[in-house]
C-alpha cells in the first residue's frame, strides 16, 4: 500500500471501481507522499488532509451504496490555485488576493467532483499566472525551476504527489513546466475545457489543460474536465481521427529554434534521427515568418486590461516584471489587439496542407532543460505560437539534457484533439 | 548661535565673510537642527558630522589665511543623492546601488566647492529620481509627502537643516516638492547647470535646480552651481534683462488646470484676483492642445533605456510602478521619440509672443497640497510642459490650502533665467 501513489490516475481508478483499494487508502498514500517530500518541492500552496480524506471516505461510501459516479471516482487530483474552489482559498499566486475564498468552484471543478475526484488540494501558480516564480521547486532538481506558470501541478504530478493536476496556458505554462518536470502535459484546443470560474488573463489565449505521467491519464483527465461533449472523448468513435498506420510526423524548427539551448537542439534533432522512419523535417510556411509578435500583442494588451487596476490599486504587491508587462500592453493599441488576432484563422489555414500530409507536428517543448536557480520559470518561445492559434498541443517526457527531462512537443490541428493524443500515446509507445 | 541655521545663504556668507559668524558655528547649528527634526523628516541618506566640521573648519582657516574662496564660503548646501561625490555614498535612491561610492565629485559639486560650500550631506532621492518615494516625510506635516523626487533636498530647506539644497528634474522633481514644503525651488532653462557625474534618466530633460528659502538665494545657489558663464550671473548685467515697471504677468491656466484640485484652484484664482494689477489670464496658444503626452513619450523611451538593464537585472529591486513605465517606454518607436522631440522648437516658438507681452507665466506649481500618506509623491501635472520646453521656472511659497503650502510657478522665456528671478523677487516682495 506503501506505493499507492505512483498508480496513474487509470490504474487507480480501475482498482478503486473494483474494490482493491479503496480511494481513501490511495488519498493516504498521496497525503504521506507530500508530507515526505513537500518540504523540499514545495508544490501545495492549499492543503487540508481532513478536507481530502472526507472526501475520499464519502467516495468510497458512495461507490458500494450506488456505484462509481465517473471516470475519476476516488482518484484525487491537484488544482492549480487560480481555479476557484469553495472549500479551499484561491489566491490566484498574489498577496493581493491572500485569504480570497470563492463562494463557489469553477466549472471545471464541477465537472471533476461530477465525476467522482476528490480535490486534493491546490497546487503553487506563478504571479497572476504569469511570470514572477512561485515557491515550488523542480523535484528532478530542487536548483531548478520547474517552469510556470502551472508550477506546483507539474511538479506535484512529476513527484507522484498525485496522479493529475490542472494546467493552464496563455503562453507556455502547461506544456514548459511539463517538458522541465518530466511529465506529460496536454494543453487542448482553444475552448475544450470551459473556464467559468478561473482567473482571466486573455479571453482569446487562456485554455486549461493538464498533467499527468501517461498520455492515456491526460486524455481520461482533460476529458472529463472538459464536461462531456468535447472533442477528446476517449475511446475514439469508429467515424474518428484514429492515425494513419505507420505514422508520418513533420519535425518543425519554428521561428523559435534560434533560442534554443545548443544541448536542446542536439537532443531534438537526435530525436529526429532516431524516428527517422516516421519524421521528416518540413519548413514552417513563409506566413510564419513574422508571427513573434502576435501572441505577445493580443497576451500583455488583455493583462494590462486584466491586472492594470492591480498595479493601480496595490504597485507594492505587483512585481516589476509584471509591472513592465503592464506597462507595455498599455501601449498596444486596440488596431494592434484587432490586427494581432486577425491574423489567427489566415495562419491556421496556412497550416491546414501539413495537417492533411501529416499526423501531427513535431518540436520542442522548451528551449532547453530547466533552468538553474528559482528567479525565472523560463521561456515560452516554443509555446506562445501555438497557444496563439489554439491548437492542441502535448508535450512528451521524451529527451533529456544536463540529467533533466526535456519535452518532445506534438502539435495537432484545432479540434483534432482525440488524434493528436492517439498519435501522442503511439510515440510514447514507440520511444520507450 | 542657536539660531543660526535659520540664516538665508546670502546672510551666512556675508556674516562669515565679515568673520561674525564661522562657518562651524554654522554648520554646528545645522548639524544640531537636524540631529533634532531629521528622525520625523528624514531628509538625510548619507550624513557625516565629521566630515561636515571637518570642511567647515578647513574654510574658517581659508578665510583667515586667504580670504574667501568664492560666494558660498563657509556655507553648507544639501546634495540629492544622484549626484556623485567622493567622499560621501551615492546610492541614487535605490537597493541596486547600496553602498556605492563614485571615484569622484560631479562637476556641480566641484563647482560648489570650488566656491566655498560646505557638502553637509546627501539627502534622499525617489528610487532613480522617478516615482518611487523614498523615507522623507512633509516637515509641514509627517503624515503627507514631501513630493519628489528631489524630496530630501526639499524638506531639508524648508525645515532649515541647510539654507540650500540641489534638486533636479525631469518632469516636476524640482518644482513639485517646493510647493509641497513650502520654499523657494528653482529650475533653470535646460543646460545651465553641468550634469556630468550626475545620474541619467534622460538627456533631453534632466535639468540641476535647487532649492532655498529666498529667490536671492536660490539664485545665487543656481549661478554657483551653473559654474561661471551662465545666463543667470547675478547681479544682471547693465545691458539685461530687467523687467519692466510695473510688472505684467500671463495668468495661463494650461490644459492641466483639469487635474487640479478645487481648493488649489481657489487659491490660485484668488492669488490672481488679488493680484489683479499685475496679472492677466492669458489662454496659451492652441498649439499646445495636444502636447500632454511630448514630455512622457520622451521620458518613459529614456527611462527604458536607461533603467530597463536594471529591470532585466535586478527584477526584485525595482519598483512595480518604475517597471510599468520602462515596459510603456519600450513601446515608444524612435519615430515616436523624434516626433515628439521636434516639436520643441515650434512650441517655444508659439510662445515668444507670450513674454513679448507679459515678463513672466504665472501658474500653479502643483495638483494641490502635499498629498496625504507617504506612497506617491503626486503628480508632476502642471510641471512636464515646462521641462520639455526646457524654460526655467520657479516656485514661490504664496498660497496655502489645507493648511499646507502651496506654490505660484513663474515660467520664464529660455534663457532669460535672471529676468525671471527677477520678477520672482518681485513677486515674493509684493506679496508678503
Amino acid at each position: 500500500m506503501d506505493e499507492l501513489h505512483i498508480l496513474t490516475a487509470a490504474e487507480a481508478a480501475a482498482r478503486i471501481r473494483r474494490l482493491v483499494i479503496t480511494s481513501e487508502e490511495l488519498v493516504t498514500a498521496c497525503l504521506a507522499r507530500i508530507a515526505l517530500r513537500d518540504p523540499v518541492v514545495e508544490a501545495w500552496v492549499h492543503l487540508d488532509p481532513d478536507y481530502a480524506l472526507e472526501q475520499a471516505r464519502a467516495a468510497d461510501q458512495v461507490l458500494k451504496a450506488a456505484g462509481p459516479r465517473g471516470p475519476l471516482h476516488g482518484v484525487p487530483v491537484g488544482i492549480k490555485d487560480i481555479v476557484d474552489t469553495a472549500r479551499l482559498p484561491t489566491e490566484n499566486g498574489t498577496v493581493i488576493m491572500r485569504g480570497r475564498r470563492p463562494a463557489a468552484d469553477a466549472q471545471v471543478v464541477r465537472n471533476l467532483t461530477a465525476a467522482g475526484a476528490v480535490i486534493l488540494g491546490k497546487t503553487v501558480t506563478t504571479e497572476l499566472a504569469f511570470f514572477g516564480p512561485g515557491k515550488t521547486r523542480n523535484p528532478r532538481n530542487p536548483e531548478r525551476t520547474p517552469g510556470g506558470s502551472s508550477s506546483g501541478s507539474a511538479a506535484a504530478v512529476a513527484d507522484c504527489h498525485v496522479p493529475l493536476a490542472l494546467g493552464t496556458q496563455t503562453a507556455g505554462s502547461v506544456i514548459r513546466p511539463a517538458s522541465f518536470c518530466g511529465v506529460v502535459g496536454f494543453k487542448p484546443s482553444f475552448g475544450v475545457v470551459p473556464r467559468d470560474g478561473v482567473l482571466a488573463q486573455s479571453a482569446p489565449l487562456d485554455t486549461i489543460g493538464g498533467y499527468g505521467r501517461t498520455v492515456a491519464d491526460v486524455a481520461l483527465f482533460v476529458s472529463v474536465m472538459a464536461g462531456g461533449a468535447s472533442p477528446l472523448t476517449l475511446p475514439l468513435s469508429p467515424s474518428g481521427a484514429r492515425p494513419r498506420h505507420p505514422l508520418k510526423l513533420a519535425f518543425v524548427r519554428t521561428p523559435a529554434w534560434g533560442q534554443g539551448e545548443a544541448s536542446m537542439q542536439e537532443a531534438m534533432l537526435l530525436f529526429v534521427k532516431n524516428h527517422a522512419s516516421v519524421i521528416e523535417e518540413v519548413a514552417m510556411p513563409a506566413d510564419f515568418d513574422d508571427t513573434g509578435g502576435l501572441q505577445r500583442a493580443v497576451q500583455f494588451r488583455d493583462i494590462a486590461r486584466a491586472y492594470g487596476p492591480y498595479l493601480d490599486h496595490y504597485p507594492h504587491e505587483i512585481s516589476a516584471k509584471l509591472a513592465e508587462v503592464i506597462g507595455i500592453g498599455r501601449g498596444v493599441t486596440d488596431d494592434e489587439y484587432r490586427s494581432a488576432l486577425a491574423r489567427r484563422d489566415g495562419l491556421n489555414a496556412a497550416l491546414a496542407p501539413l495537417f492533411e500530409r501529416y499526423d501531427a507536428l513535431v518540436t520542442p517543448a522548451a528551449c532547453g532543460p530547466a533552468p538553474k536557480g528559482l528567479g525565472s520559470t523560463g521561456s515560452p518561445a516554443f509555446n506562445f505560437l501555438w497557444t496563439y492559434l489554439g491548437v492542441p498541443a502535448v508535450s512528451l517526457p521524451l529527451m533529456e539534457a544536463e540529467g533533466m527531462p526535456l519535452g518532445v512537443q506534438l502539435v495537432g490541428a484545432v479540434g483534432r484533439d482525440a488524434e493528436l493524443l492517439e498519435v501522442a500515446g503511439a510515440v510514447m509507445a514507440s520511444s520507450q
